[in-house]
């Protein structure tokens, strides 16, 4: 084992420190004892005069945020550690698919080690769950839980300088937990000691949530009971019934009205129960109970509840949050550079996180007297347009207000609100002003709790951190309204790629930016080769490969493991 | 749905009762509910009028016993019933390759279901556990439980006129928790905030047990540190230490010396830490004791022990064995039938029971009798070679007596016993044939607790079933040596196969009949044929195939799920 090790610590030297000429000499001297050993001491060298210590960043948390982040943080920068429970990266787009066992759950993880490795092992990783972060000692409290033997509890604290949160909502045990449970819902159905209305109930899966990922369960489900389930249960096929409830009056509201009527439609044909318009207000062991403002309460028995809609919020953020001052709140707020409102050097991404939009009605004042240079008490169209980028960028509703009526410049809204016909003759005054952008932030959007997101956001705090020193000279942000000077960074900005939405039967619909959309079975192709083509790894690319093809050979596994 | 399922019962009802005039009948009135009403009821009228009920035969347990007992067992004579608490048939001997990720867990299982549907149908699978047997009442009684929803606790009784129990010692589901624990422990060994023993005692693999389980999990083990593990973990990879404890002088006793020999070089020279000779006395959270002759007791830590030792007898066989009074016996007792002994109408094969071999030397005085048809008190060489043949069908071990003393015929050992030259001329009384017999019960050997003891039991029984009417008017048994007449089926006879022994590194052992030793890297490719073609479908075939080829590219997966 020595042996193997020796090379294998070697050539990792190789890889990250060495220089050609260096190289050569460690080859040649590769046959003396002695010689390694002075390379062994070389290195440490290296490592102690490495200058004045680096600052400590914790990631917590190794989903897409987490991930995102690590790959791109430059670690000659920081000194990285990650603390997780989960030491894996799970590719969670395709959870839907692990319901049901189109995907097998091992096909879209990668162990956490194998992607921080290939940044040359300068990134810590610990296996174990954050119960306590203290923002004022500025250090995490750690627990490892060993599932699987006597070790019992370990307790440790890391110290950070940077805390990014990114501990995520998603599990890959849920899926596997509902893949099992479907088949234990059919089992139980067998059972000889049943009457038909008890195996009605045990077939009948209630999908809380008409959203993407309640939609496309539902799909999932519906394809694997008539695609493999009707042939291994023909005796208790006929009494299987799917639901969907949504709360509003379509499925996939997210999406355009081509989108949702397309499914709505196959949904009904495929004899999917869609209960749009309810509102679900208790779930008992045996029957969940929903409200329409059209026919009032009603309540259904269901076998398995699936609840799709809003994802829960870990304890340890829920405690953090308390003791920050965000009791009230149901996720994390940071501002639009990703920092947690309330606390230094904490920042927030992901599912756990939202971003508090900052108001241009807040500003408005403050906006008119830095626009307002010669301090005349209005605004030409000179002075707003010189200011008008900065505003753009602190406040992107502006640009999303503009783009929904139609305009091309603020200039315009203003020349809507005074109906003045020359551009040039705009003048307005601090009260026409707060006129003309009256309803701007109506514009103001929550970002969903998506992969998409995560990622980006992942990647934009890294870079972040890359350019900090940088940035600290030349800051490339936009003007700071309520002070002097400019903002160091540019605000995080989401860049929508579009949305999927698999609708069984080797069906899907996309929306693509720019109102693009796309529905059928091209667009499962489509899905096919996106989801492929984003597998963190070769080993997952093949293995989401193969596991769909041997879906279409062999079908869906049904083994209760 | 409705319609599918509507054409699926159809075609089934075309396969299994229809005669080809009958079938022409169905299809011209296929256009016609009505006649598709006539036709369901001429279905329930061909169920009513089968003759006399046929008995039901209850099966406990899908391992390789049940499994191919259900497989061979003619439906058309008996109503089949099987209870089980895992809806799959598992192929144990990859187990150990579960434990290190060689091979996943879901491409050794295949649905029961899938299984029992390509006999058409007929045989019925509860997902249930049985948690006790009433061998007076003939019935059984069993609990569902729903392990993931809230269905809670069902119970119901079965019953039974033949009751085969089959419900074995292997687990899939242990094989997985081993292969979690193998990861928690070098993750465990990674935190901060431990010493260099406590990470020494996280990563020392203790397996007690030198079997082929034993040998092949240390094995594994061993590959998965050095080939994957060891990149992933180089921090800590040096502290690995892997022990195996076995009671006999020597791992693998059950093979020849060649073989147990090249498993122990290759060990050593692995770093594998055989302590051969010991008994394990203690096992507690923290560390193991163990006894040896040489020099008495010793402790180590552990981070993780693996018990490969024997079989654990599940609860309801315990139970079950007090009633019939086998309570101080570890598994059931059955005749060379495979007749539980103390009660009527129950079988039980595989893991769960072991033959009792009736012993020559108790039944020496009425072979005897049977044999001296002359009632002259003294046996010829004619009278002993008539019952002969009877007497080695009844009784293998004198076969195997015979064999181990190179002699091809009781002649020889007679004439050896007596000393005469012509062979003719030897005649023995009770006491000279008793003498020349005296040792032959010396080679009565317990079965293995194997795949291949299973399977075999499971095809014998089914078989016996098949033929009972016709044999109990022409009896295919040896002669019974306490009463009149013969026994109706041939005792059940082990045909040993061969075992393999992997190794690791790519290498294997193997004893076929006939005591050919094959050793090496070209036994490991024996070893793979062998193991892909013996799957139960050509899905698990192709999914194992998948899953070496995934090893040999991309490694083991480490993820911790």
């Amino acid at each position: 084992m020595r042996f193997a090790s020796f090379f294998g610590d070697r050539s990792r030297i190789f890889c990250s420190r060495y220089t050609f000429s260096e190289l050569l000499l460690v080859f040649a001297g590769a046959c003396g004892g002695l010689v390694a050993y002075a390379d062994a001491k070389s290195e440490q060298d290296v490592r102690t005069f490495q200058g004045p210590t680096k600052k400590k960043v914790l990631v917590l948390g190794t989903g897409w945020g987490g991930t995102s982040f690590l790959r791109n943080i430059d670690t000659s920068l920081y000194d990285v550690q990650v603390i997780s429970p989960r030491n894996y990266f799970a590719f969670t787009p395709l959870l839907p698919s692990v319901t049901c066992g189109t995907v097998e759950a091992r096909s879209i993880v990668e162990p956490i080690r194998n992607i921080i490795g290939k940044k040359g092992g300068d990134i810590k990783f610990w296996d174990a769950e954050c119960f306590e972060i203290d923002p004022t000692k500025k250090k995490v409290l750690c627990r490892y839980n060993a599932v699987t033997n006597s070790f019992g509890t370990a307790e440790f604290s890391v110290d950070y300088d940077y805390l990014v949160i990114a501990v995520g909502g998603k599990e890959v045990e849920d899926a596997t937990r509902i893949r099992r449970s479907v088949i234990d819902c059919f089992e139980r159905a067998c059972l000889p000691n049943l009457d038909d209305e008890e195996r009605k109930k045990s077939l009948h899966f209630v999908i809380v949530g008409g959203g993407p990922t309640g939609v496309e369960f539902a799909a999932e489900l519906h394809d694997f009971v008539v695609e493999d389930l009707s042939k291994l249960y023909p005796s208790v096929y006929d009494l299987v019934k799917i639901t969907v409830i949504g709360a509003d009056e379509h499925i996939l509201t997210m999406f355009d009205k081509r989108v949702f009527t397309f499914a709505e439609d196959k949904f009904k044909r495929d004899g999917i129960d869609l209960k749009t318009g309810y509102r679900v207000v208790k779930v008992s062991e045996n029957d969940i109970t929903m409200v329409s403002k059209a026919t009032g309460e009603k309540s259904v028995t269901y076998g398995m509840a699936v609840w799709s809609t809003g994802i829960g919020t870990r304890p340890v953020i829920l405690k953090f949050m308390m003791q920050i001052g965000q009791g009230h709140r149901r996720v994390l707020a940071t501002d639009e550079w990703l920092r947690v409102c309330g606390c230094d050097g904490v920042y927030a991404i992901g599912d756990c996180a939202s971003i508090g939009q900052r108001k241009v009605m807040e500003d408005i004042a403050e906006i008119f007297k830095v626009a307002d240079k010669d301090n005349s008490g209005t605004l030409t169209v000179r002075e707003i347009q010189d200011i008008l980028q900065d505003v753009i960028i602190r406040y992107p509703q502006v640009d999303l207000y503009l783009k929904s009526k139609h305009m091309s410049d603020i200039v315009e809204l203003l020349q809507e609100s005074k109906s003045v016909a020359k551009v040039e003759d705009i003048e307005v005054d601090i009260e026409e002003f707060k006129r003309a952008l009256a309803n701007v932030d109506s514009q103001v959007k929550t970002l969903p709790a998506t992969a998409q997101v995560a990622a980006q956001q992942g990647n934009y705090l890294a870079r972040c951190f890359n350019k900090m020193k940088d940035l600290d000279e030349h800051p490339e942000g936009p003007l700071r309204i309520t002070e002097a000077g400019r903002h160091n960074f540019l605000p995080f900005r989401y860049k929508h790629l579009g949305q999927f939405a698999p609708l069984g039967g080797e069906q899907a619909a996309a929306q693509l930016p720019g109102d693009w959309i796309s529905i059928g079975h091209s667009t499962q192709w489509l899905w096919y080769s996106v989801y492929a083509s984003k597998q963190v790894s070769w080993r997952t690319r093949v293995l989401v490969v193969f596991d769909w093809t041997k879906r279409f050979i062999f079908g869906r596994d049904s083994s209760c493991l």
